[in-house]
């Protein structure tokens, strides 16, 4: 570093230094606008690469998230989930899946090319930005990968998981997102508009862990059969405290995930979307909150919890394009949705999923993707300068909520589908589940051989 | 994000696209200075939203102090004081409270517009600027409401913590700040000088930390009668671990609080104030560490973490003003000062503050406040561009200092006279305090219907 | 921070304020320049404090780390430790250690001026630039310190420890830190590179926890002797989810210690830092849970945490001069490294080292310090601008690589020495190892007089 202060000097100087003979003001006219142009990218750059950071950081966030809402005989399983979706995620995006999803469309459906980091030349400003830009991706990538494993946490082998996550990192994540974010993907070039990712990364995973729960079944003691009738049992989580912390976590990395999806710092719209991003996140909470003490008797930390998140998901799409109010009154209806969502999904459907995973990312994905159709703003379309039409409630007509539809659907097809055949495929030879024993001794001890918390008296309970 | 892509060029392009006739120097000129103004608003915006972002995280680590210093059986009910304080305070200060701070000023005493954000037209780059600088403010008003909810743990009904959040975050922290933080409120004019809020956030949170205390009485079995005199017994938190990680996140998050309030990273200031706020905060925990090791016998974890605390809320007014050697002096004096006061709190005056929160906050955001009047260096106010006279040690004079104590005495008083209406009116009405009962058993089930903890075994103690 | 807002305008009018009568384009050529200037320096001050605010945060993730593979009896003690050994590390380095790293060279051994940040003159750019470099300077100084708290951990004195640390701040690590990052230094002149410290920071952890773990000696049932030959026990530690969290805090961190090094936002090449970092500790997670699978038939959570580690430390000092698919191969071949190092140092050395920090910083951190010399591109040394030569496999021949070797083995025995002496002086005079009694019982009751956690019922083990 006593280098590169020396670097910096160099640069500097390298970009303006000072000349023996007096410069004519054109030259120092052009000079200065070289400088801008430099100081511009460096801006974009400094910006993506910390939003990048934030959002790596989420995983921090879902590992305590999904450990504080399941049991402690599982802790160590669900760490190790979580370091590993990413860890194999980033290699796996950095192999094929990036270049799947960014490379030169094959029709608008899947890339072809920029594999490898192949394409970013570090002998041009253009190939460093390739850079920053792709590391913002591949923490994008884990995310989606990462959703997953909440839904089937607690019973699912630690080898299925990590087959699960290589391929949606590989293939089934990148595909998707190559039809909404790559320029010339086909539902791009339908107007279908997710800024941040409500779709491409939510949904993806919360459908993805919608076709897991369910071909995984649920827990062993979740359903119980009480005079014919099958009575859902809560099965509580070990760590309220660890849960909300990853939540507080999640939500400040969503600064990260939501605003820095200009990926330039020169874009000021990055200041609205911090807004709309938090007024949702906040509006979420309140309402999940308010919607649980009228349902249960009781405001459930877990419910209010899950609301915050569930504003998050839903603001995710539409945050560059809606105003405050609108924000607010987005994540108002993602939080009463959640509660009824978990409820549903819990209650009626029968599908065991441990920290309500579908109901945050992929319902309230789907609700915030369509939001767009209705609350996008012609004001904030344009201090954003996405494309995007005017929504339902500013004029627009149906024109961007159908097309919203569209891509709803589709995306929901593929990942069902794919993530549908692999996990049926994982069931049939027998690799998806554990054994009986092992799930009620706990998973950190039949997966990892060693246990999350030792010293303390846990009580091992189905 | 494909598309943002397309947005960052045609951004690039709109501030200095090729033309196809060569330019003038005048032209090429002009376009250049444009460029650096715009360049230099967005710097200022990626600043301010990226500390507002890290003040945003201290509300994880304000959740996991209070939770770690108090009882297992109250952790989700601590959670969820914290998650919520924040959420309503967003929408209350969204509503009316950024308005009655920033708005036009009626006399000095509270503003009058710019509520809803009504004022920020994205069409125009103030609109957007607008919009970071009340994102920054947000996470301000809710760290004033989060202290309170330390001093109050373990025996306060959720339903009044939520009452009284919403009215702080609404009414008392906005009126207050406007005395001080708009250009136009009656302290401002007067010179009071308080550069990241030791007044204006943290003694606000602490005088109503302590009326809230003192009020609502303490924790059952806090004080014993022993041969007719009052004996304070310890109540030990049920996880140190959680209380230093949430110390550690909060340190992490006034890296934004403090530099961050320049609002600008053009104001290079912003490496003096970064290296005067690490320095209180380690003075702080080295004198807090020997007093206590001095006192007690042992140097005491709690008391060391309290310190950093103490170092940071007494270097938050002066943080501008004064020299790095000033900054370790006011931290060892924070860090002696906020042992003996949690002391005298607890021994003397019998005031059952789980957290140490009056000491900290209150305590040290007033000495902090006067410091400014004793150490204020001109060297140090012309390098932030900031307004303040010089401190008595520094050829000032009593004139800083005297209108510093004004401004605590006004504060203090508003307070004190608003939050402790506010209180005792709660209690009148029988909505303070929860049952003997649930105090016993533990808020976790009685408010919110759940436990913070499950499968571990707890012991639950008065 | 009402004022604030004055403040920046009063900056922005002061670079280019409209003037009353109309300026010549050399004038307005020669603001914009000026402008320029100002703005690339506010980049370069914005981003080394952003990437400086990470490291710091990385305490958090050591304390967790280090707790979390330890037990409960001393989680007290350990976030005590990791609490003040930044603390005191950063009034030491303030007063004496920084001024011996960056001062002016005396013969290239150590620094003679620059104490007490005198230099800094805040009335200049420059001094204000120097706040910033110093910020991130004293929070790379405190990670050396914390690295030797894991492996002496749960048997030394909380005063041992704390000599310890002011040593190794005050002294230790700015010596063989002027060695290198001082553009003067004897190593620098040899054309030794170290990006961000592989060697500078790691290893100098990494050799001062060698050298007191092997003084120590082992905790009290660590090895027993079975049939005359001595095993080695497992000591689990006490929270999976703890550790894990720290693990994802540090990789968090590194972001800004790696990229952050540049200490110049105008410097493209922090995305591609960024990257190989990246690459480097998902390789290493990978490679060292498949070395763990095959090796104890189990993917052990723990040593995939240390896997992400190791990556991460050797990646330090090759981060800037490497392709991603070489970050990939050096992450790879760390964690295979950090699996077998670990056992060797366990299992054939008898050297307890509670948390494989010796494996993870030392062995690692001289293993990346080697990558320069085997990876360092001609492409990647060009656009990070460092002073390195291309590696072995670049052409470089063996160049680099020895220049590499000669600066491991300085550094190595200048740590070992001098801590290895002070920690026999600290055993000679009985001041560092706590009784057998006290270390049975943990250091939370012995040290500090508390425990670290309450409520919970906690089996004391040996």
């Amino acid at each position: 570093m006593g280098m590169a202060v020396t670097v910096l000097v160099l640069l500097v100087q390298g970009a303006w230094g000072q000349d023996t003979q007096p410069a004519s003001p054109a030259a120092i006219a052009e000079k200065a606008q070289a400088g801008v142009e430099a100081t511009q990218t460096a801006i974009n750059t400094v910006w993506t690469l910390l939003a990048a950071f934030l959002v790596f950081f989420m995983q921090a966030g879902f590992a305590m998230v999904e450990t504080g809402f399941t049991r402690a005989k599982n802790a160590a399983n669900i760490m190790m989930k979580n370091l590993m979706d990413f860890s194999f995620g980033s290699i796996a995006f950095f192999v094929v899946g990036y270049g799947l999803m960014f490379g030169a469309s094959n029709g608008g459906f899947f890339g072809t090319d920029k594999f490898l980091l192949a394409h970013a030349d570090v002998a041009t400003g253009d190939g460093l930005w390739q850079m920053a830009f792709w590391l913002f991706q591949i923490v994008f990538a884990a995310t989606a990968a990462t959703i997953v494993s909440g839904s089937m946490a607690e019973r699912t082998k630690f080898g299925a998981y990590i087959a699960y996550s290589i391929v949606i990192s590989l293939v089934i994540y990148p595909i998707s997102g190559h039809w909404i974010w790559n320029a010339d993907g086909w539902l791009a070039k339908l107007g279908f508009h997710d800024f941040a990712g409500s779709t491409v990364v939510h949904s993806v995973g919360g459908w993805a862990a919608l076709a897991g729960a369910a071909i995984l079944g649920p827990r062993i003691g979740k359903y119980v059969k009480v005079n014919g009738k099958t009575r859902a049992k809560a099965i509580p989580g070990h760590s309220i405290t660890l849960g909300a912390l990853g939540v507080f976590i999640l939500w400040f990395g969503w600064f990260g995930f939501n605003p820095g999806s200009t990926t330039a710092g020169m874009n000021l719209s990055i200041a609205t979307i911090a807004v709309t991003t938090n007024l949702a996140a906040a509006a979420g909470a309140v309402a999940a909150m308010c919607t649980a003490w009228l349902h249960f008797g009781k405001p459930d930390t877990s419910m209010a919890l899950n609301g915050a998140l569930a504003g998050l998901v839903a603001i995710t799409a539409p945050c560059a394009v809606v105003s405050p109010t609108a924000a607010v009154i987005i994540g108002l209806v993602a939080g009463v949705v959640v509660v009824l969502s978990v409820e549903v999904i819990d209650k009626i459907l029968h599908i065991d999923d441990p920290v309500g995973a579908v109901s945050v990312h992929m319902v309230c994905g789907v609700l915030g993707t369509l939001m767009v159709g209705l609350f996008a703003s012609p004001a904030y379309i344009a201090a954003s300068g996405v494309a995007c039409e005017p929504g339902l409630f500013y004029g627009g007509g149906l024109k961007q909520l159908s097309v919203q539809a569209a891509g709803i659907v589709a995306v929901g097809g593929w990942v069902l589908v794919t993530a549908g055949s692999m996990f049926l495929l994982l069931k049939k030879v027998n690799l998806l589940r554990v054994s009986r024993e092992e799930e009620l001794r706990g998973l950190d001890i039949g997966e990892h051989g060693m246990e999350g918390y030792n010293g303390f008296q846990i009580f091992v309970t189905e």
